[in-house]
């Protein structure tokens, strides 16, 4: 791609942006508009305050920045939990990391890599200018500058192992302060405990009782156990229709009794079967319990015991874990045994490999785009149309990752049904899975699937040979930076804008359903932030700059610009549109640590390629020890930190749970901690009273199904 | 090698072995030798029972075998402890394995292999043929019968992973059953806890103080600080020495007083300096604290819950782990810092890789042997020599193997030293972690860089090639089967007659000191099982045997004829020699279960090359999906039995503490766990009265060791 083309796509996104920005800006303010970006404010009744504000002149449009950007961090905590402050502390890292790469990629590496000859280009014409003349490509082979990128690559290491260090330990120590400033929750007290041993002749709620009433004398509290909701739903469908069958049955056969009596009689009594059927089926239900329940303890510490420490003489029974709060748990797919868990877990792990592999076929599609020489020789009707500048800098620059970007917003959806019938019981488990996998799946489907693809004539197989993947990632990985800085400019400015800010499907979608269906949807559904589809975009823009950091650092201000965007962009939403659906305190950080350790040592191992490429051999094996010193690094941050984000330690549980007693609160606590965890298709109310919000039970209410709560 | 040879070899260690045989015999019953062949009966007293039945005919002489078989499973429990039972098990595993093997491999393997004409060897001279007309290499290339091969591939697999899964079922329900059996044991009741947070304030022993009598009011004991033992042993023997100075000075200063009293004032000031040097030195000691602890809690649950969870905020301070019986802890080394034994383990990871690497050179010494046509070449002037048959059988058949094993012999005390600065506190858990070493370096260099390095032209670099492993592997090791056939008989059969029944080396080395010195060290010192020795050894055999099964089915006699010796050798050894250093609970089992899923797979690898060399594609790709399943068995294994082995349930835990409330011993018992987790450096007597035997505390009392025993 040749300079002008990524000006071109560059000016497109930016004129972009700017619509959205001003669109939005406009529109918000609007109250027709409120339910759609104001929606938190509206659920919660604090419009109003909000509005006097925005009613003004044309440029108080714009203060939604001003407002996004004044809240401190201890603000957005209390209003929006720690899941969202550990998000924004994404961006404040990239800012950090970027903010000092562009000082080393523009100011050093760059004029470096210009004054190179190695690509033989003339100096007189800029626009035309490929990309590469700005990449380590430019750079003479053997040429002493190239120490210059090996120190930039020690140094840059040094200073992202720095900042990783401080988020780490600043994340869990906000962690612990969060939690000795949390009311007392119900997950606290809760453990889940699955596989409770079948015995023939008490039920698993007898044994659950007679277990912990047996072992945790005197803290164990309370038990629920869990039944299968799916048959439940399934018969309160049924039921709902039968009542009313049997309703319509019952007034038509006092009419017809008298005249054709006899002749219905074999009718009635199939009707009269299907009410015995379903009222059998619905005392089944009792006998319809799965194997796992949750068990309640008077203190924090119990449960912290009970969920660590094996339970069982056998080590697959009686499994215990932490609960999660009642509106974070995942009702529907309740898998309860140990052995399916175990093959649900091996069957998604194919599933994700053979939807990796299926992926590739819009990769390479895409990859055909970028690559007009090949595509007009496949389709050479084309090369007429390919020869107008503006189609064929439109086709380069922006279709290839609009393209690539559609298919992949598929990917978020798939990745939360697999990780959904893994067997995770809670919400932010499952999300939190899904970020893994949609992570890795960006890594392997936009990274090396176009690296590899694009450049290596499809050389897949050389994951068998370890020895030539650096030299082959230094062949391909700087080929493709002018994609990459395309793909940033593409789908990291512009969408965020579209999508996030300016939500334009549902905008679209609104419209259409107000214009064609005449009646509104008054209830506003308040969303929640997509950590699973949000979190992987954003350290995906991450390790592309840190891998082409060295390699071409053009790329680096226009992540920079992404991330000074997407911070206002994201503290709006959060304070605006997304309600918490679930409070994991923090532990998605640990998924953001482990993605920038995997950039770095790729950086790492694509340096040690690059260098032998370029004819400096001494410095591409002093670039050896670099992965080695960063796995040690993070080897240490994994014992240092991570066991905070996994419990919490005794010492804070006990702290806790001396200053509850004193606490006058605590008794009527123990009593709604009773009926916390009942499954939501079970309960004809809301669950409300603990101070929660459960916005996923749906509440409805047939006449069964409030019997259903009685047993 | 040919037929001939083989014989040779086998006939030369059935001589060695009957001689050792009825040498031991013999030799076992005077009385002069109890302490060398029954020292464990000398050391309790119980030699004069054994003794009356031992005098009687030539024939009684050989009445051990029958006594070492006779003993129930319970009755060696009860004498040597569940871990001596586990390292039995391995042997009925081992014979359950090859009894099958032998069955499958000689009975239907081999005739097909030997019905081949692949190799084009004509039928008529037996004693000349090559050993491999009885290994697959025989079959021809495309043929059915290797379909045969397949199956047997298949049914194997299923039979060990099914004895792998009753075995390890089995060893987990003993191991719970031991501990409902066992008395009260101090490290049940104990803790360590590592990297105290240092205070300005107060010691180290203070804050264990007010940390775990706030934490754990109810049921904390006692704690006992660890200190710098190594510096107070240097300092004992400095200061037994400056006391013996000091008092000849005394006497000598008392005598001269008269005469030279000026003129010997500077040498009395330098001495009295001493005096006062070594007192300061020993004030010292308290302040010379290790940020380490054991701390005892009145309950097996609490210890277990303060070792199980996360105590202070930082996770790397207040680090628990469980604590070893008291005998059991290694003192020396008290590395107590995190990030001290953190780096260990890294030097320690290093030093691995770097003796695995030296270790090429004996081993590529011995396969110069083997391969005599190499040797003749570089050595020109012993063709002459070798040309004689008996030498270059000797030579082939014997002496690479005997090589070999003697610098194998060194491994296990250097992988004793490296684990015990890895910063583990028990030597149980020294020795686990040297068994593991042993093994994978006993399997990386006998069998890895023996079969690579005979073969494939010292093609080490195949390792960056995964894809080509399996056709290297089926080149390269049925090619070794004969070399390891002759290992199996010359360190299997006549090692373990010779150095572990006859007990060769020491029996030697006593006959030398009591001739030459003629002074008899009286006190008779009952050794422990090298568990880290003796295992990777068997291990390494089962290894062995799993491998060559469908190559090489000849080597399964010898194995087989090999575990049932060392059946009865080690019973006899176990009852009779070894007394137990700790007991771990059958710890050692995952070690075994690991090693025997490694050589499946090892296994399947080969099988896949081997069936593409022999040009049966189909059987090779229908063998891919072997080692996928038994990698799924592993996991479900690691699963369902792995935390057993790792810690007590809480069930048994609590019923265990229950039981022992209503035991009158328990407070005697409280009182002795007080002071049980003393460093044996520090006290003047040998910790004995818990029923504990403490064989290896040196009991030096030195009028200045008494005193600090006293703070």
């Amino acid at each position: 791609m040749i300079l002008s083309a990524l000006l071109t796509s560059v000016g497109i996104n930016v004129a972009l942006c700017l619509v959205f920005f001003v669109s939005y800006s406009i529109l918000r303010n609007r109250p027709s508009n409120a339910e759609l970006y104001l929606p938190r404010l509206v659920a919660n009744g604090k419009l109003e305050e909000e509005d006097e504000v925005g009613r003004g002149g044309l440029l108080s449009c714009f203060r939604w920045v001003k407002r996004a950007w004044q809240p401190t961090e201890d603000e957005l905590l209390s209003i929006s939990g720690l899941d969202a402050v550990v998000f924004m502390r994404i961006f404040i890292f990239g800012l950090r990391v970027f903010r000092f790469a562009v000082i080393v990629g523009i100011f050093i590496l760059l004029p470096f890599n210009y004054m190179g000859n190695q690509l033989n280009i003339d100096f007189t014409d800029l626009p035309n200018k490929s990309l590469e003349t700005f990449s380590i490509s430019n750079v003479d082979d053997g040429s002493n500058r190239l120490w210059i990128h090996f120190s930039a690559i020690y140094i840059f290491t040094a200073v992202v192992c720095y900042l990783l260090y401080y988020e780490y330990d600043y994340i869990a120590s906000k962690r612990i302060a969060y939690f000795y400033s949390s009311k007392p929750r119900p997950s606290q007290f809760t453990i889940l405990v699955r596989s409770i041993p079948a015995s023939p002749d008490r039920s698993f709620s007898e044994s659950v009782e007679t277990f912990f009433s047996e072992y945790y004398p005197s803290t164990y509290l309370s038990h629920a156990v869990v039944r299968r909701t799916n048959k439940l739903k399934g018969l309160i469908n049924d039921a709902d229709k039968a009542y009313k069958k049997l309703v319509h049955l019952k007034s038509k056969k006092d009419s017809e009794q008298s005249s054709k009596r006899t002749c219905f009689m074999g009718l009635f009594r199939k009707k009269v079967d299907l009410l015995d059927h379903y009222e059998k089926k619905l005392e089944d239900i009792e006998g319809n319990e799965v194997p796992a329940a949750f068990v309640s303890f008077k203190t924090r510490l119990s449960a912290a015991v009970a969920a660590h420490l094996q339970q069982g003489v056998k080590p697959t029974k009686w499994l215990t874990e932490q609960a999660p709060d009642p509106q974070d748990v995942y009702w529907p797919f309740f898998s309860a045994s140990f052995v399916k868990i175990w093959i649900c877990n091996i069957a998604v792990i194919f599933a994700c490999i053979s939807i990796t592999i299926l992926f590739l076929v819009p990769v390479l599609l895409v990859q055909g785009l970028t690559h007009l020489d090949q595509l007009e020789i496949l389709l050479p009707f084309l090369t007429g149309v390919l020869k107008v500048k503006i189609i064929s800098q439109v086709i380069t620059g922006y279709l290839p990752s609009l393209i690539l970007d559609s298919f992949l917003s598929l990917v978020p959806p798939v990745m939360i049904v697999l990780s959904s019938i893994q067997g995770y019981i809670a919400l932010s488990q499952i999300e939190k899975s899904a970020c893994i996998k949609v992570l890795w799946f960006t890594i392997w489907n936009i990274f090396f699937a176009n690296v590899l693809s694009g450049t290596a004539l499809y050389r897949f197989d050389v994951l068998f040979e370890p020895k030539r993947i650096p030299e082959l990632l230094a062949v391909a990985v700087p080929a493709q930076a002018s994609f990459f800085i395309a793909y940033v400019v593409t789908s990291g400015w512009t969408k965020t804008f579209s999508s996030e800010l300016f939500r334009l499907k549902r905008l679209i979608w609104r419209h259409f359903k107000g214009n064609l269906c005449c009646k509104y949807d008054h209830e506003t559904k308040v969303p929640s932030n997509p950590y699973h589809s949000e979190i992987p975009r954003i350290l995906f823009f991450s390790l592309l700059g840190i891998t082409y950091f060295f390699l071409a650092p053009l790329i680096l201000p226009f992540l920079l610009i992404y991330y000074c965007f997407g911070y206002i962009i994201y503290r709006n939403q959060l304070l605006n549109v997304y309600e918490p659906k679930f409070e994991t305190g923090g532990k998605f950080w640990p998924v953001v640590h482990d993605a920038t350790i995997f950039s770095l040592i790729l950086m790492h191992i694509i340096a040690v390629g690059i260098f032998g490429l370029k004819k400096v051999p001494l410095a591409s094996s002093l670039t050896v020890p670099l992965p080695i010193i960063t796995l040690i690094f993070n080897s240490y941050c994994r014992r240092r930190f991570l066991p905070s984000f996994k419990g919490y330690p005794a010492e804070c549980l006990i702290n806790k749970d001396r200053v509850d007693i004193s606490d006058p609160v605590i008794s009527s606590f123990y009593r709604k901690l009773e009926s916390a965890y009942k499954d939501p298709s079970m309960k004809p109310v809301r669950y409300s009273e603990a101070g929660e919000s459960s916005s996923n039970s749906s509440s409805s209410t047939s006449p069964l199904l409030r019997g259903a709560d009685n047993y």
